[in-house]
């Protein structure tokens, strides 16, 4: 996580704030539960909450954990400090320290998920706006990067509609998979706390309670959650290559909006780089990257080691905050994003008519033509508009054996465009209808 | 996938004669709607199905695509063979290669996903039946490998059925997130092949259609099925993991079963090595490195690259063949395993009694000393079983402090197991009830 | 290792035969050491060497493994069906199975990196010629995809000569550190074996002996080795990616050698699909995959654990038989590469003398303008070309500030292509003088 | 990169600080070989250097990138507004942003090796030590987790120091692969700058002048990088799951050291957690995570793009600062680890003399007996042990087969502990000698 590449709402979830503000709920919310069961006195329970709005010490429980090596004792010392040793000492009981770490940290995934199905929200937003104001904005199709057949930008932005349309339902997925909390103490016997306990705090966090934990809620959750966020990323450099495609000198189908004072080449106006785009290419990379440790992390020894610890230290907060970042540029980019029209048509032309070659070999069986005369036909035309840059249209027509197979009419109706666009419609309708 | 660790019936998915009668049924399907809509003539696309019993000529094939370098033209010529080039112009009309590929590679990880939905089910029900068998198995809980509290073999057991419960779902979800077909033509327009067939081809294929395909099927989706069988073999290794660290000489709390024919070190006996398990562990490295390669598919190039294609013929293969074995093997283990409840007792009493601290430790703190004194007292008990190798229990017993804060009873109360099982019952309905 | 990507020469190290050739090998030169010491007969010694030319029966010691579930027994049963039981009871007197197989897998990579060191040099030798071919061939440099300033085709291909030159260097240190072997027995103490058998069979198999082993070859190495395969992975993705953009439509500076019956698209000729260097760039996936199981594998249990054994069985040819075809292929896109020299020339003038923008600003700051005022001067022309496509020299002799800054022959001399070649020579000598 | 695992060199490193201040030297520097060929005045160049000892002001540099969008230029603007318009002028004339950006990370990567490399020195220093200290500390060598033959604690040490001197050459070698310095210009052509002022600037900030770059310096040196500190991270890992196998409460062969304050689990005194070792586990897999990336960074469009960028503004300095950190860490841990020589011996006699069953195995087929008979010899009398808990000496002393075979003297041989240590200097020799 680095500031460059963050957003605060996100940063806060991972502040050191945000996590003493849920350790606390969780204890204070454990405490309600322990004094309805009868464990620890009313009172008690009632008197945890008046740390409910004072501000937490950062830099006192540090002082504290420098000393005990350990974080949960140190908040709960700063906590008695606030409380008084008398209320605190029953803050806790029955609890080991991961109910509390593990609970929190699903708390903050389960808000890091809300924030990126916002972002995704927004982001999908602006693809169906692109995809309907381009709906039949006709471009090249393309595959292993060469002009294949015309297809619209409408479809461009729809395609990738989907995609994130199915990555927000992956991510309400992974967001349910780490929406649990466990309160089940030691090695998750509940031999010292009451499963009531569990079910109250999780109630209140908005969680599910863990079915069964150790002393730790599974991380098998935890590595289909970042296995998730890793395929949102991939989807994110999806889309940021095409438009880095779009935006080479040679094609220049599109171009990210160039804001006023931005520099680096202005004395070259043809030397505007789409700089934020291949920061996504590299951003996704990053996201990825929390993958295979998030699985690394399954295999915790026993009821619990603390190698995954360090871990989600540091992928928590990076992988979600990059994410939250990514989603954000990109929208913004899709939302600016200036499209070129005439270059598209002027790039369809590049070999006058070739990209039809298709429908007219297709034209030529379907007049009982075989395959390889077809073939051979088609080839012989298209050759003379690759090497000498005359016009494939024209060349058919002047080709007596094409001309008589089809005639003119049929010949020319297999260089309308609308012919690539009739579906459009379709496609659409099955993308966007009931969504 | 090499022999060692495949099985027959996944290994049959991926070769070449299932293949190409997954391509073979696909084009005739087409051919069938294609009939139904009047582009075809209805004898031709009867005609196809004559082929239907024809066992392919594999190698006939392969000498094809030597020539023509194109794996599908290659089987359309040999097709053509079968069934008279006459009928055969009309195969694979307005379809491009990919169309067939890409359905085809679904059917296979479709049909890989049921064997491995069955491996699953396998091993769920040896994990339940082991769980009921142990459900009140005491052994120890550890946490960092340190004796922690008491837990039950149950637990374990049970623990491991709701996490490959919870792969269950997630490999339902990411079945059907690759159960698509697509039949839209170059690319992905239908310009040259109506929508009706691609819905036909997909009924007949039980594939939903691709709501929006390119020329090829979006790799978002085959990106999130490499990575939920990438957490399944994280929590193989997880349980692995376990049953090594149970196996491990001090510990020997259970074995995986040993064939009377297996040799290896059959002259010391102590040395019966979980090589299955350290197997599985590997295994599940192998599936792992799956992820990646399939996230870094994703960003294709504008309608298709076929970067992607090398490597799912490699991953596509692999990752459902090896976790088809590992599923296998794994349940196998799981069945067998020797388990020894002495072992884990003694283990339990390798401290004499010192792992009842915990409870000591708050029975004090309940009946009103600090928290700090109750440590002291605990703590100084402690230290004499640790150094000495006395009994807890006689420690306590013998210590006028503690006597006089707990009471004998109280205190010959905190070393009873059942305290440790009462909630066993609860966390098992959760588990296994209503599953 | 699938069969559409493998060469035999490589395949082979990895084959069954090849594999118990090497373990024959290592167990007859441990006989001799032995012998030499006195510990076993010389007569026994000697009669192993009677298997010396006689070809394993592969399909036996799978027979015997299968009952035995041990690979190294099973073989050294068949070779006592071989020599004699009687000779054969001398045989791996003192070792342990993992003497055999880690030094035989040490050998296997060494096999393996002396074919892909075979494969670099042939790289090697065809991007030198391509690069002195094309030294002075003048293409557009572009950075972030956007046309920059001019370099040449020599200097492309020269910089991926020294990327592979430093490949190449990399690869010879990647293959020293596997280059041990181990015969140290059961936990690596030597107790029951000489390390003068170690030193004698090591000298036999080309190896150094590895100066410190447990019952393994420690895996760092091996790990270092699969790491460095996927750097040099990397790089034929860097120059497979290069190719790609290179065949767009758009810019179309060179192609893939298209050979005379492959199909495809032949009646479309744009539509000649970089097919070799997408697959490149997809091999370049599968050979990475390898490296993080390969780290993974470094923390073996103790003395050693099997789960290595699995990953390595996959890895090991896995990765060296697509990296030895993915090489060769490469070299063969190199050798034939179709590169377009008028292409570029036209790429380079899409923008009528734009991309002298840079040295016209400079020139202006040299003579004394100042920053800013130079970016006005050079902006204010640029915008004309870009927006009317007029042409960039022509606009500056016309601007009167321009003119008045720098003089007539001083702008046009901003405009010669040889200023941007004038160090080609020094570069080449830096790259390939002395290499 | 989070505080907890940071240490304040290593993060000094990567401060904005530092990164300003070598982008000034590299300014600087560059001026002063301008002046020297005459194309800058030699009073502007003497000027820059008035910049010397001024702090740079991040805050300013960051509002002026804030408007610019470009940090390089945002720094320039800022040494302007310190040395005045007038001599700023002439500063990074000819160089492109590429040139200080990468030449700086690169400065950086090397000083962030050399502190990597003293950290290795110190943890070889702790291991030598430790290793002399337990050179013949008898302990068990364990395969698969299961007792093997006896070992020493001083060959564990010894092999983990072999490993990671290894780790130091590699480092070494990661480290020159860093080591170059680029001041091409534009598209590396050095058309806009002489290659004399690469040579003077690298030469001042002791790298190597790149011998061939494009805009930016080519990035399978970082891929290399990357991947050696992931084997270096793999390797603290072997050493991390070694001692925490030796922790565990039924091992108890050694424990981190346990500080007087720490609190955690004090009233159980059998419940000291490797805490440190586990944090270590994980810390690997988060250096482990910037290899992947670091190889995709690989592949830049043509002669830059800068998706690489925002990836090496993480694993810069996430990578060198987790190891750094996790080195010393180590090195903590293995000086202060405290061995237990007595439960070794106590572990290895957990089967009365069945460790030894190999020895006698090997002697019976030394004496003449065949394989098949020894094993059944030494396996009845294990099998007894195994089963009754009796001694293994005993038992064979008592077998009239065994006692005929091998003499009651030769039988007690086999029990000799010396047997096994007998070649451990001869391994340290090869370890430490000459080293």
């Amino acid at each position: 996580m680095i500031p460059r590449y963050s957003r605060p709402e996100m940063v806060n979830i991972w502040s050191p704030e945000t996590k003493f503000r849920i350790w606390f709920e969780i204890e204070a919310h454990a405490c309600d539960a322990q004094a309805e069961l009868g464990v620890i006195p009313t009172e008690s329970a009632a008197a945890v909450w008046k740390a409910k709005d004072v501000e937490f010490d950062v830099a006192r429980i540090d002082e504290i954990e420098a000393v005990t090596r350990h974080d949960v004792i140190a908040f709960l010392t700063h906590l008695a400090e606030i409380i008084g040793n008398d209320k605190a000492r029953f803050v806790h009981q029955g609890m080991t320290s991961s109910d509390v770490l593990d609970t929190t940290f699903n708390v903050q995934l389960v808000r890091a998920s809300d924030l990126l199905l916002a972002d995704i929200d927004a982001l999908l937003a602006a693809l169906e706006r692109r995809a309907m104001e381009h709906k039949f904005t006709i471009r090249m199709g393309r595959s292993h990067g060469i002009h294949a057949e015309p297809t619209t930008m409408g479809l461009t932005f729809a395609r990738f509609y989907a995609e994130m349309k199915r990555n927000r339902d992956r991510l309400t997925a992974a967001r349910a998979e780490i929406a649990t909390g466990a309160i089940s103490g030691a090695v998750g016997t509940f031999a010292n706390i009451d499963p009531f306990v569990e079910a109250h705090v999780c109630a209140q966090m908005d969680l599910q309670p863990e079915p069964i934990s150790t002393q730790v809620i599974p991380r098998d959750r935890h590595a289909m959650f970042f296995a998730t966020l890793g395929v949102i990323a991939s989807s994110i450099e999806n889309i940021a290559i095409e438009i880095r495609h779009m935006q080479r000198t040679e094609v220049l189908e599109a171009e990210e909006f160039f804001s006023k004072g931005q520099k680096g080449s202005s004395a070259m106006p043809h030397k505007r780089n789409p700089v934020l785009t291949e920061n996504l290419t590299g951003l996704a990379r990053l996201v990825r990257m929390a993958v295979i440790p998030a699985m690394e992390n399954v295999a915790l020894w026993h009821e619990r080691d603390i190698s995954h610890s360090s871990v989600e230290r540091m992928i928590g907060p990076d992988a979600t905050v990059t994410l939250d970042f990514a989603l954000a540029r990109l929208t913004n980019v899709i939302d600016k994003l200036v499209v070129y029209p005439d270059n598209m048509i002027a790039n369809m032309n590049k070999f006058r008519g070739l990209i039809h070659s298709q429908r007219v070999l297709l034209a030529l069986t379907q007049a009982g033509v075989s395959r390889e005369n077809s073939y051979t036909l088609v080839q012989r035309n298209a050759m003379k508009v690759w090497e000498k840059g005359c016009d494939f249209l024209e060349e058919l027509l002047a080709d007596d054996d094409v001309l008589a197979a089809l005639g003119e009419e049929n010949i020319r109706s297999k260089f309308d465009l609308d012919y690539h666009t009739k579906h459009v419609e379709t496609i659409f309708a099955r993308v966007f209808d009931g969504k």
